[in-house]
């Protein structure tokens, strides 16, 4: 076992700690999750810990940020690619968080929401967190802005208002998936989503009949 | 002090550490909590914990209850109420829970919302958040009916399915204000709800200008 405590910096096992550690966090929670659990699911020494992160907050920060970094992909082949059509790309972005949640019927929920509810959270944390929901909340009101250009939905939809109500329904629905044990807060999320929200504009019946 | 350590009941100890106790989980998250952070908060000796509780699992059973007792109180006075209307019922059951999140903004969130999040929450506290999620929706389900009776929303509303939207949502909108320091989050909530979802039923804009 590699026991060099040098100040170089050594990306394989800062790399192994964020890794695992993100999966330890994940499981556990952050507060329940010691710098020991982190560094033995990672199978490096105690001391390496301290060499790259200068405290549990900091690691804290990084495994939010990677985390979100698979998000800000999906975001881009989603919400923000152009190439499809606008509904269809946010019904893929929720289909998609639907399917991770899917894996472990909802267990561990999504990680963001999971740190934002630990109280003990630092307030370094607690902004990064409201950051990276208002990208979120972005990159949502961009698609429906998308909707609303083609003609999907409805002209007068405020779209940065749904977009943040998305957002923090989603955040919601993961968390009751955590408590069912089951993806079906997601789909309700689903239908009245589209089904009410976002629906077709429709010709009236009364214009249709006559 | 008293430091008796019988094993008598003793109600007005168990009840310190269970009102303390309860702010202090409610402040720091369950996991961050210590037994010894909870007897310090109530002022009793340590070994009051385990005369009274079997376990901290058993005593965070107990505070979720109490927590869910407060909330089941407010659902009879609002959502279950028959004497108001129930639009305007449901309105004042989430009024009122923006109140309590605005007194501190946001930032302890909703209890049962912070024990679901935290992952190693163990498997008969899951069950039990998943019940007492269900006794709210069911309590949402019966305001809709009524509303649905009373025409003040259309009479093809899927009334358990929205109930259960409204459950999760709420727990999301909440999860949100933590983050975002603010209330919000309820705010787009209730307009999101009350405009689009329940809007009352219309005359379509073509039959007015027959």
């Amino acid at each position: 076992m590699d026991v060099h405590n040098g100040t170089m910096s050594r990306p394989s096992n800062r790399e192994k700690i964020l890794e695992e550690g993100l999966k330890v966090v994940h499981e556990r929670g952050f507060a329940s999750s010691s710098v020991r659990d982190i560094v033995s699911a990672a199978g490096v020494p105690l001391g390496s810990f301290s060499n790259h992160f200068t405290s549990k907050d900091a690691f804290g920060l990084e495994i939010v940020d990677r985390y979100f970094a698979h998000i800000r992909g999906l975001i881009q082949g989603t919400l923000r690619n152009d190439a499809k059509s606008p509904l269809a790309r946010l019904a893929e972005y929720i289909a998609r968080g639907k399917l991770k949640q899917d894996c472990d019927s909802g267990a561990q929920g999504c990680l963001l929401g999971n740190f934002t509810a630990e109280t003990g959270a630092s307030n370094a944390m607690r902004q990064r967190l409201a950051e990276i929901f208002t990208e979120l909340t972005n990159a949502i009101t961009y698609c429906l802005e998308a909707a609303v250009k083609e003609g999907e939905v409805a002209g007068d939809l405020d779209c940065h208002e749904i977009a943040g109500f998305i957002v923090s329904s989603l955040q919601g629905a993961m968390l009751l998936c955590k408590a069912e044990r089951s993806v079906a807060p997601i789909e309700r999320l689903e239908h009245v989503l589209f089904s009410i929200i976002l629906r077709p504009q429709q010709v009236p019946v009364s214009l249709k009949d006559a």
